[in-house]
């Protein structure tokens, strides 16, 4: 059955594989330090900008992983990471960051986005809280850009949280699972640069574009925290074949693949939500990237779920429920028609 | 330079490329749950003589995080895992262990082997110190099969601790990173179904035997933890594309080609030690597996570093170091024959 | 200066320390295993009604350590704990339960309490959800007796919550902190039977009420952690000289001493609150224990924090905040005509 | 019956109960902030000598929390303590150390101690490996003064362990448990003084010498890990009546009572072991400090034990077990008479 499940239904990109395949038999060495991941290492940070010394890229294998890594090493032991209710790392990691001992500090987010003046009203209040020495520091600010909601934080947003980073003295991650699936799109104001200026640590995200697996964590302010590669040996994350993840990452970023298969995904998300809305169907949440939130009738939904997959997200009323319908960079023209045609 | 340096030096055996190349873009379900994964479990079921129902096998993607999540999933949070001095966990995977809040309760070992009176003793010390309340509870004894001085328990070895381990009530695992070149050896008197049949828990190695990465960990006896997909994901290990390992495991286990490459492996590294011995280079320990040790002088290893690249491994005496030359699935007779012509 | 901040501002209660003088040069084992720990633990037991085979007692120093000790020992480590937004654990005791790698599934609380509603619907929500193997298990539900506000659930609301976690097999634990101001409140419904009743584990305060430390757990259903004694240990909360808290609750549990001193805290508190609420000073919560929340003007708050010492507790509206007046075991009835001289 | 089991059979010296009794009823702050712990901390500073501002002490309960704290608190997560085989954190904690991430990194011990050669072949053998990258970083060196079989580091053995420490940036702590008997020992040849000038952090026990409970920390070298108190909240160690330490400890430092009680137990220990050896006893170890080792015939054992109490250590040989006796600040004359006629 056609699936708009998620955006991890198929392999990778052909010319990732292919280059897999041409390459199979070279002899390197292990734990990220052959040829491939080091050129894809130099490539990345030519793309943001970056200046070679000054930051660093790690490849890990998948978002959970990466949050967890990222959060655990940059945290002291007596820090939490402050998010919003709805993101990743409070509710779909199965605790993977209490698990390695750091609370998260939920606010109220507003479709998916944590707000700037909410954060900074948290970090004072537990500075001016007398008990303060007896509650978990704020150490850290993790955001999703695109959010689990598909919304995007404009630049103006990103500016404003930044300040009240920098003010607290604590960084801001961004979780760029779907980081080409945000910079593709029509509504984003903001270029991978500004992504890595104003972060202080950010990845980007391969298993959901065009990767078979491997995300790029990108430390962008000479912060990339001491004997990493021990940490993340510790944390059994650590490859034995780092190229399989480096590899994949220097075709990513070869002749603008990223973002071309990124924008082919905007554009099947462009064509799907259109197709919805000329049959009147109501928008949970005005996405502008891959995912799209719809309100659907209960009876709709399971008429539907004999013809194609897609994701029940939450309930909305006694008879409607929200639905996900995600493309990416997979995804066809034909799939797409499909799908129009039977709802 | 040409590399006998470790068994991760290549990329996958082309089988396993192909097939990720043919089943590419066929729409599976994540985590797991993919049907060449599903499929893949039933094949190393079948090989293994297991009844479906009494055992499971689940794909993790390298050998420390493996070790880390077996150890922490099965133990009691006051138990700690009994090993070798010179056991893998406990030496060179960064504390991922104790990460986990274990202890690695070392024995001395012999040739890179726990020997059972030893286990047995140490065990019924435990139980006879009046303070064993105050003391770290041995839970599970592991072991790795070939060792890390490529040396082979015995199938007597094996019952002989699996017998302590029954009698105490605490697991057996066996670390089968590189199971395929135990198994494949001269010196081997076990079948895997007797690995199977004598651990509760072990794991096939992937990565070292040609795989790009994965590690098919089989618990043998209905014991498979609660939840531990649950558990998996806690640990940061749950791949999103699961099908990257089941297609690679499916092809593994297709036409014993496991089996065949491990073989192959085993072929060289006779060639490899039998062309050191003619030379009269002295063997520190007599491994019959794919990992060869030798004792040379430091200006010989100095010299053949230029031609060759191989692991320094400790100091033997102020003139001599140990060396370790390493087969793999991959390696080429010319290969090993330039080595031999160089040494 | 006079003060009402906390429950915790004076040593013991004269007779405690009157015994720990009179006790003082016996010999006697370590660990909690001195005479007058087993004393203690069989007072107790025959004071709650429960068998001696079928529940245990066990003594630890503090309310963290202990909150964080049964969570963590009766929890599997892919489960969290259900708590009020507003209860201890989730707010003021430093991330101790996510240092031992459980999270705090927050719902919200209504004064201060869980609605068995509420958890009821969380824990369905959860097991309907199709990606609950990706989130936090509920493992287990928290409520403080009497509440962080000096509320009291009632009989029937912990017959309601009790309800909900027999049906979904997890337990319920009751932080007893203040369990004796509770009790000894006009509005409770409860005996100290029906709590040993009413819950799986709970903990007799003693810091709080009369004692210069030490808590009492009791595991009222034959469900004490196995090894417990090595899981204190290992959280580093074995007291050599277990006899200073063995010693104490022997004597809090001679000729009603523990249920005496709570009910006078109770009785200053009664004398306070009626003080204030003849002043016509606002009630914020209108708490039936030794803890009252009083909505003061922000000048009034300055102007008396020079006479007395009380806890601002949090801001009300601009002008106004909550404070927090404390009595206890050893409050005078002079202190309190004098607070009450001054408001 | 008499017992020299261990050195924490009695409550406390008259003195600090007598103190906790004149001072029951002021009210103080909680959590450390009361006026004795802050005098007691001053008089510890001042007998130290060391400078206000440079140094901070700070008080826990017992030593199995205090070496978990420190540790943890003073590691990075990718580093392990250094210990010999025979210290306290590696074979009597249950694991306290590894609880909290932390692998203790074992050296061989002559006589209970570590030796600066082995730990510095130790520290250099770490950063020549080529793989050190995936393996514990060694973080810190952990000794225990007197050890765990009452022998004493030399001034010069603990200059020379500090120098390898400096050498390679990592702390030397000095487990205190039983401190003032070694200072107290005819054979010690250092002071207070030393001891803090030559360590990072040590700690005072009080438990095993006079008080009720309570170590006190000393952080020497103006290295207070940031927001210690929050991280002992975290640890669940933070005592509400931060009081009872901190009187205990300021009575123990006023007028010499620490090292006059700690002397008394010295005379005893000679006495006794005097005693032994005029029977012609054999040592086991030839302590200087309170505890006494010697081999006793199994038989003797047996019938010795119906009449004092005393540990046994370890088994000897086929007929033969070493034997414990210790004393401590409250032996008496009398006992040890007693024990002397009944050998």
């Amino acid at each position: 059955m056609i699936s708009f499940e998620n955006d991890y239904s198929e392999g990778a990109h052909p010319n990732l594989l292919k280059k897999l395949v041409d390459t199979n038999m070279t002899q390197e060495s292990g734990y990220g330090l052959d040829s491939f991941s080091l050129k894809a290492v130099e490539k990345i940070k030519a793309t943001l900008g970056l200046a070679a010394k000054s930051s660093s890229v790690r490849f890990l294998q998948g978002g959970t992983q990466t949050n967890q890594i990222i959060i655990d090493s940059m945290l002291q032991s007596y820090e939490g990471v402050i998010a919003a209710d709805t993101g990743h790392i409070n509710v779909h990691e199965a605790g993977a960051i209490e698990f390695t001992g750091h609370k998260v500090l939920t606010l109220l987010s507003r479709e998916g986005k944590l707000h700037s003046e909410d954060v900074s009203r948290y970090i004072d209040t537990f500075h001016n809280d007398s008990n303060f020495e007896h509650m978990v520091f704020p150490g850290m600010v993790y955001i999703s850009w695109p959010t689990e909601y598909g919304t995007l934080y404009s630049k103006q947003e990103l500016i404003d949280l930044r300040k009240v980073c920098i003010q607290n003295k604590i960084p801001l991650f961004i979780d760029g699972a779907r980081l080409g699936y945000g910079l593709m799109s029509e509504k984003c104001d903001l270029t991978i640069e500004d992504i890595a200026e104003l972060s202080d640590v950010f990845y980007i995200g391969g298993t959901k574009i065009g990767a078979l697996c491997g995300e790029a964590v990108v430390f962008t302010k000479n912060n990339e925290p001491d004997h990493f590669t021990t940490v993340v040996k510790q944390h059994g994350a650590l490859m034995a074949k780092g190229r399989l993840i480096g590899i994949q990452f220097l075709e990513l970023f070869t002749d603008n693949l990223y973002f071309e298969i990124s924008k082919h995904a905007i554009n099947m998300a462009h064509k799907l939500k259109q197709g919805f809305q000329e049959k009147n169907y109501k928008l949970y949440m005005d996405s502008p990237t891959n995912q799209q939130f719809f309100i659907l009738e209960n009876k709709k939904i399971d008429e539907l779920s004999k013809k194609v997959k897609f994701a029940r997200w939450e309930k909305y009323d006694d008879n409607h429920s929200v639905v996900r319908f995600v493309t990416n960079w997979a995804s066809t023209r034909e799939n797409i028609e499909y799908l129009l045609s039977v709802i």
